[in-house]
């Protein structure tokens, strides 16, 4: 016997300007997308899509996309805004890691995941890779707040804040799966700092621990010249180079940064399948350069978008992230056509998730796909005149812009403001912590 | 007799985390401004200033700080957001007069004027140069929304939109200068587009109305390659030893780009005392480059920063603009201290006054300049924490977080609405020609 409730969908949103982010960039003007156990049942023109459902949210004309992927992050290092300035990563790294022993415990880290992941979903991320101390910490923070997140075990040689071995890491990455088994919401991952904190041994290991779980696997790579020349020295070849010789790239390994490739890097990069993850206000910021992303794109390596930590870029927009994607290598190339406005886009949505091995799942707003969906106002006066989505997205969108965000089909941000977590309280706390912040690296 | 009135503020603004951006950089924490007649009349602790006024804000902790300063736009030109996409500057150029061709009169420059004009003051610029078509409708505009321009005679070879010879642009400018005589809100100025569109003859006849008149000169220098390799052949030397040998460089020069240069063209701007308008937001999206700023800052070039046009680069987003004069050149040069917190702050703000001549009056919040002066909400995510509000200001604020913006005293933006004038009805009239604009091009 039918039950005709079932056909009913829970969620439908509707006169929206819909920009599905599909292979094909399907634009739906005056489109609606209805919504049936958190994934999406239809989507097609607002009248061929009704009004029958559980709730309707009327789009007002608003462009209606999928939420952003943001590749790489340390949110609860927001903790840290503003505080190591002006320094280029290496010695700003030391006073980083000062500032993290001092404050950093199981509970700042949530507090700190909490601010840093509240400030992603308020501008429309739904998904983010984040590597910090203590990952499932940063995982609950995601639970609560109601968004995606890769995130897992970490790895370096020395003792860290958590001040753990790398048995007791291993560990405590099982820990971590065993939490999170078969979760929608948690995409598990390993997530060795880099090559010059973690030896071939500890890498091997950690990604022999990836692959026993289909786990994905993430790491800085070819940040900075020093770097560079540091893993040189010890293993006598660049970092991609160490990396692929021991087997450590492939579809499930996303690398942070990628600054410094040559063409033959590249090349390895396209043939393994491995991902970049290019945060270009980070590079910027702390003076590291600026990634081939326009060779990457053209040798077919995959690229997507990080905002890095607050720690160094000071917000985490993603918006700006995206900007700059899409125009830095213009700049940097003196090429127009160095990396196209569908690209970018691509970057932040569908790319975004084939790098975390789920474009089955989310990325687009396609029929099956999680309903992952965010709303950006175009009632401003820099979305007017407005001739093309998709340039509004890429050039003009501002993260202001996001009034609500949607995952798996439930609004987790209404007119601006979080639907579950009382951020008031949390920048309270914040703001509480601040003098022992500022002290811990005086 | 003495009126006891008089002593008494027009407006406080108190309890607000004040940065000056005066030649120190004070900061006044927990600090308020008294403004009488227009002009900052005191500036210090809010307990010693007090709340005695005809109209008292109360900030609520928020920064105060001197509106932003945009040294190089095309306001009108946000008609064509989005419209012209993927081209380098020539080709693009190319298009963009056609459709200016077919679009603008009077009456839609002025209505392109507001459109790109509100979206500066909405965003805390309260002082822009701007350089179009008809100026004395962008000057209109401008005065009505409440905010500074300076703008003035444009000039172009061929007979551009306007229709108007070499002479009668004399004739226009003059009229210009008399239209606004004396005023304290528009800075006249001379505004030829660039070496490669004004001949010699031409260039040093504005340049001597402009002198005649005391007024600011402002064109467009070294934008691209293509421009340069045509001054040499045309001329035999590169454009800013072009507009030296003319006589063209000195105090009141103002030089939007100038992204190819060399040495010794750095070491001609230095000695001039011109000043370089940076845009980076339009330099990189159209695949200009990227300018010597720091080599510029250490040889003691006036650097300033503008937004260009809408056309260019999508928004007028000046914040934008700012953190890239910050970070862009770390980047490019890998030197963390490529440009300094200080020095974009300075570039924004008493750096862009000096460019128009106008130290003396705005650019800094100090007793006995126009109170021009702008609220920037902290209590937002990434504001928290915050250890300096400087860094603040260049590396994590947001256009959306101006909340109230004053020139000379006057409220023109209240919970970031205009005051002045009904933007929907801009909104739609742009909305109603918008067809009309993407024809131009068809």
């Amino acid at each position: 016997m039918t039950d005709p409730a079932a056909a009913r969908p829970d969620l439908i949103v509707t006169n929206a300007l819909i920009v599905t982010a599909d292979a094909d960039f399907t634009v739906v003007p005056d489109g609606a997308v209805a919504v049936r156990d958190g994934r999406i049942a239809a989507i097609g023109p607002s009248a061929a899509i009704g009004r029958h459902a559980a709730e309707v949210v009327d789009a007002g004309g608003a462009i209606l996309m999928p939420g952003l992927v943001n590749t790489h992050c340390h949110a609860a290092d927001s903790l840290f805004r503003g505080l190591v300035e002006d320094l280029p990563l290496e010695p700003w790294l030391q006073t980083v890691w000062k500032a993290e022993g001092a404050i950093l415990n199981r509970r700042t880290v949530r507090l700190g995941a909490t601010l840093g992941l509240a400030e992603l979903l308020l501008s429309g991320v739904t998904t983010v890779m984040d590597m910090f101390w203590f990952p499932e910490e940063t995982a609950r923070a995601a639970r609560e707040l109601g968004m995606r997140v890769a995130t897992g075990g970490i790895f370096i040689d020395f003792p860290g804040v958590d001040h753990v071995s790398h048995d007791d890491r291993l560990r405590a990455a099982r820990a971590f799966f065993a939490e999170f088994d078969g979760a929608d919401d948690v995409f598990p991952t390993i997530m060795p700092h880099g090559a010059y904190t973690v030896g071939p041994d500890n890498l091997t290991s950690a990604k022999a621990l990836a692959e026993e779980r289909g786990a994905l696997f993430c790491t800085h790579a070819a940040e900075t010249r020093a770097e560079q020349a540091d893993i040189e020295t010890r293993y006598g070849h660049s970092v991609i180079r160490h990396l692929d010789h021991l087997g450590l790239l492939d579809e499930r390994t996303v690398l942070a940064h990628c600054v410094w490739l040559d063409d033959a890097e590249i090349e390895i990069l396209a043939r393994t399948g491995a991902t970049v993850s290019h945060n270009p206000v980070s590079n910027l910021k702390l003076a590291s350069g600026i990634a081939r992303v326009s060779d990457m794109l053209a040798a077919g390596v995959r690229v997507t978008v990080g905002t890095d930590g607050a720690i160094s870029g000071n917000d985490l927009d993603m918006w700006m992230a995206l900007r700059l994607a899409a125009t830095l290598h213009r700049g940097a190339t003196h090429r127009a056509d160095a990396v196209s406005t569908r690209q970018a886009l691509a970057m932040v949505t569908r790319e975004g998730a084939a790098a975390l091995g789920a474009a089955d799942r989310i990325g687009a707003l396609e029929v099956g796909k999680f309903a992952d969906m965010i709303l950006i106002d175009t009632d401003r006066v820099h979305a007017t005149p407005m001739f093309d989505p998709m340039t509004h997205i890429v050039f003009s969108t501002a993260k202001s812009d996001v009034r609500d965000v949607f995952v798996a089909g439930q609004r987790v941000v209404r007119d601006g403001a979080l639907t579950r977590v009382n951020i008031a309280e949390t920048l309270g706390r914040v703001r509480a912590l601040t003098p022992a912040i500022a002290g811990s690296i005086a």
